[in-house]
């Protein structure tokens, strides 16, 4: 089951670079492991802006909001989803 | 290069059933022959909306702006398009 | 796995009575007989607007849009879909 | 008399990890009494927001009021809430 | 229980003056007896716009949709409702 | 001459509750003597929202900003007002 | 008393050119007398939209209505009135 | 003096193919004239929509409006214009 | 040539009283010398908001940036030009 | 390959002047290099806010969100860009 999101990051001014560094760097382990399982099926940059578009290939909402829930830079997070279905012209 | 493509059908009153009917035969042809050429790598369904999500990979603005005109609906169509690269995370 | 809508529904004035209340009518088996199966639970009115706020319980993103796409009144309609999972203070 | 109300949650950067905990452990507290006591008959987790949907079932708005501004997050909660009427086609 | 609510007319082009007019005396005659009968107890025009704002004393959302439905015009109005409660603050 | 406002009132974190309860109890006393003088001829709640819509009956714009102005949490305040005639349908 | 006021006009298709030309002369007409009593103080065009700025001088908000109300092209503007006060900075 | 435009079209239903031809030759006859005056000095499509941003050198607001309301699709167009000045980074 | 400028002011919760007192007496100083110029024509307070509507008689767009960055309370204030063109129906 | 970008730019009242004065000149620095190197081919400051309208000519949507995100300020950015295509009545 398809899952468009599109999130968008806002760091408070009181995150130091180190904690930008490291929060990174947590996002980045969290994502290669949400892509290697296969739950991450889509990640892009949004040219320009601090955010990005992302597949996700889930068996219900609950694991959807439990892995988005579980980004490591969640609470500076803005997520909207969107559910996909099938399209009657896709030959995927 | 990717792209990120919204678009909302809206048909206006005055076309009969039959026209509704062959734009949508159109449309699955064109959209069929721009999945095999590569040109469109993915198409959804917005849940409950007449309305999709597509991915366009191409060589230009100019390009795209062509295939998305190409659509034979497209004078039925509200299109946003959003400009995608590649994502520091992403492993693909 | 459980969906939030909201659906509005606006006729085209090119309607005449006896084909809204068709339409109506039929709207009203077919949403009962989605509450009948457990597909459809719940449904009320948005006071003072022609639409309403309905609960989908479903197997997944695709089930949920055929039956969206299903209601007879459905080319009328604007229907946003809201994903929903289990609340963590939710006792049900 | 029912009404569907949308709660979006913001800290602010000034709480500590320890009055989020806390602040969520009384939330949880209040909640569930609105529960058993029917007053909540509906609290969902919004997917990949810090929000929720929730139904309630209440004797007036002044008695609806009360209720939302008596959460332990109200200062930090944004509400919308929209008043719902029986729907002619619900069966329940 | 008191509801604020503003209700915006749009008339489509195919109704003629008399139809419009016939319209216009009806909806004085339906306020009229809303407002004697105290269901009615606020009804403003907004200045420039062919829109009121108008508020309802009633026993129930089922009621205020009852009335707000029952308005000759209503298939031409879209109206927003607005749930209030007694102020700590006021007098009345 | 009529006035609808809505007031939205968002404290800045940096008040203490000592602050807040202070600018509470002189909001009061404001919002009385206005009442009392016959120029804020309404007061309610917004359900759920830290938010009231009011009426005013004043002599001009003039006389309506200092009014508004003076309120003691107006610097917290986003105020929007609404200019309201006599409805052609009003019994009042 | 000064009330900025934005009027944006859109014209049904089946207006015939010589509908649209006369509605126009009768607008001039109009509009002039309001200038010439004093009434509006002030009246621009929006570069580029069929829509103007206007600053209209009146004694009351039903007063004002009544003036907007009048205009030939009424039923087919959109306004939006904005209550202007006078500015401690103005030297007017 | 620079001003940046958006021009949106949306051709009524109403217009025949032969209409829509010959409006849109008139279009390029007078959007060339344009450039080749020196007026519209950038002129570009907007991806996937009938919609482009346009760049105007002028002397005045007035002449702006002048050439805006000229373009013989003008009652089919929504037009926002931004004004521009010079930057202080810009090397032009 | 004319723009309508509407200027909202947010001050930073940083600033003390004295700032603000500093900050709008200079404010006061300019706005009269723009005044005095000629460069500014209008000047109205919207009732409510700690904001203005106000009219601008410049050369260029130049000028106005030049004229409106030089607010000493600039950087407190959001912005939005129009661009006015003579109406034809003005007498002015 | 044309984009049209608009920059609004925030500083958090954190910084210190010097540390503004010292991102202006590396954002000088910056813009001067990209426009000498021809991938930035318009810039313009838009009236009475701090923000820009800019033009960038690149070869991939990679490329120009490695310039955008280059930007010394682009931490306190909100860029949206937009895909422009060739416009057929265009002369260039």
């Amino acid at each position: 089951m398809l899952f468009l999101a599109r999130m968008d990051v806002t760091f408070p001014e009181s995150l130091t670079d180190e904690q930008v560094t490291e929060f990174q760097a947590r996002e980045k382990a969290y994502s290669g492991q949400l892509q290697r399982s296969g739950k991450m099926v889509g990640l892009w940059r949004i040219v320009g802006e601090y955010a990005n578009h992302s597949l996700f290939e889930v068996d219900s909402n609950d694991e959807l909001h439990q892995i988005l829930s579980g980004f490591p830079m969640y609470a500076y997070m803005k997520i909207k989803v969107t559910a996909l279905a099938k399209h009657p012209n896709s030959l995927g």
